[in-house]
């Protein structure tokens, strides 16, 4: 398939819909599995890698699901640009993008299945959806992992678990990743205090793009940090009735007090947001998101009525670096994406 | 007459017309005199203050014009929001609101006149208009105050002049006032270099409410200092052939270089300035103020085409905190004025 393609949709983690989509954003949960036989990718020589990509590639394609096939791009031939805009899609890792050798990934045209070859492990298979849907997405994941090892043997140890590259993931390889959108509790600067909590319960708290980037603005992700001695159904069941409830809650009464308390400066904000992105001539991706995060508030609160979510995602997603410089079919300096990022908002707006 | 009737209209110094009213807002000459035989204001009892008041007023109200007659006020009786009212139309100093006694103004229904009496000196007379017209107001308060003089005995000396409460204006007692819009050089910092300069020169530079007021934001008035020692028309001559025209020149100077270097940089503030000004839901005269200064740029630069400079200055009258109130007909705290001129402007602005 051509990512040409790719741009103009929304993809399944920016939806908006499912349960809780107040406040959550997307639920995840991926596998790392690799191959009996190999060394794991750090060790693998090159003959090796491209080997095992071919290997996994044709299995994969041939548990591609005929309602919603698979597309596989081959990472080491793909543009800069191409593996970015997958980033941004949260279809691939910022390290399987950066990294070098013969890598790829197979992914639903839906956009809810990633499968990630030679990223850190021989393979990394991700469901997403939006919402808050745990169940779901582990079924669907479960489901392709049983497929897949139907067709190979994957490193497992009877003691210790499925194998991996690095030894946090031993043992279920699972991580499951909320993605929250917590703009009340950031107001109220009560969001310290539930960091501290989830890094107490040994959570990992991560920004927009997962693994290595900070969480900034109002956006957190939530994981689970230990994989071994637990089984998937207590890690799941855990983030289903006590981690993700609970701070969800804590937003939604977050959210109440701001209204109650602080009703005309929330109102001022959001209003102010939509009044930057209705006129702005060059703005950053940054500060974009910074707007979305209080559109997308105040249209939860029933105190914002321009921009329907889906508007504010589709701008949220289309004006990343990459999709810009694909939408505008040329490669931009950060000050020319600002100005073009400014501009397609105005559009998008319907202003201009 | 009632200062109802007033709030409704611009004003004659926000009017946005004469000779180089994109860089001029208003010129001003004032004339401090005394009349003989009382003391100085400060050594007035208050039975002199009020027979002071009744004598100036009555003379005043004699050489009223027929075409455009003055208006009167008794300060003693308004209310401390009418008085603010005329401070904010620049008819009466924050000096003669604040202080206490008998003392009043008379004005010409088109604002271009304002006598204040039992200021620091028995009688301030003004003329004010918008742009640079330096002959026409000094012509029209030379005039009222020859017709003043065939009515009272000014205190005066034939070797220092006109005599006055303050030794600085013992003299001439002309002050010429020209109210200047730098947005352009405070941009690019070369504000602070033309600022020395007059200062070099013996200029006064005070904000937008003359004596006592900081030149804030972008609005600089530039008056002389002295009075005596030299005629008013070399005072006048300066102003008008080498003081005004010179700022204005380095203002158009600097607005020519915005445009070529940091055109986006520009047209990102003024646009921005503009969606604040639609979509806030509290802000402060100051930050209103900020946004208008930019749209006067926009407009005159032609970048910026949403509101003439007609609407852009009714609104900087009308939203100042004494002029909100009243056309509220409520007394406001500093929060519900935010609140209150946030509506003022979008209703104004068309939206809402």
């Amino acid at each position: 398939m051509s990512l040409n393609d790719l741009t103009g949709l929304t993809g399944e983690w920016l939806r908006g819909e499912g349960p809780r989509n107040d406040v959550v954003i997307s639920t995840r949960v991926r596998l790392a599995r690799n191959v009996r036989g190999y060394p794991f990718v750090p060790r693998l020589s090159a003959a090796q890698r491209a080997e095992l990509s071919d290997l996994l590639r044709g299995g994969i394609h041939a548990i591609s699901p005929g309602q919603d096939p698979f597309a596989y791009v081959d990472l080491s031939e793909a543009t800069d640009l191409d593996r970015q805009v997958l980033v941004e899609r949260h279809l691939i890792s910022r390290q399987l993008a950066e990294t070098d050798g013969s890598r790829g990934v197979a992914f639903s045209r839906s956009e809810t299945v990633s499968l990630m070859i030679n990223e850190e492990d021989h393979l990394r298979m991700q469901s997403i959806r939006s919402g808050f849907r745990l169940d779901e997405v582990w079924d669907e994941i479960d489901r392709i992992d049983d497929l897949l090892e139907q067709r190979f043997e994957y490193a497992f140890h009877p003691r210790f678990g499925y194998l991996t590259a690095c030894p946090t993931n031993v043992g279920t390889g699972i991580r499951v990743s909320v993605m929250l959108h917590l703009p009340a509790l950031k107001l109220t600067s009560e969001i310290e205090r539930v960091l501290r909590a989830a890094k107490d319960m040994r959570l990992a708290v991560r920004g927009l793009f997962g693994e290595g980037t900070e969480a900034t603005g109002d956006f957190f992700q939530i994981s689970n940090q230990c994989t071994l001695g637990r089984s998937e159904r207590e890690i799941l069941d855990e983030f289903k009735t006590e981690i993700i409830p609970r701070i969800v809650d804590y937003e939604s009464e977050a959210r109440c007090a701001l209204v109650r308390d602080r009703g005309v400066a929330l109102d001022d904000k959001i209003w102010r947001s939509y009044g930057a992105l209705c006129n702005a001539r060059a703005i950053s991706s940054e500060e974009t998101l910074t707007h979305l995060s209080l559109l997308r508030l105040g249209s939860h609160l029933g105190r914002f009525d321009k921009l329907d979510l889906r508007a504010t995602n589709e701008i949220f997603l289309m004006t990343q670096p990459a999709h810009l410089q694909k939408a505008m079919n040329a490669r931009l300096s950060g000050e020319q994406r600002s100005v073009a990022r400014a501009e397609f908002i105005r559009k998008r707006l319907g202003l201009n």
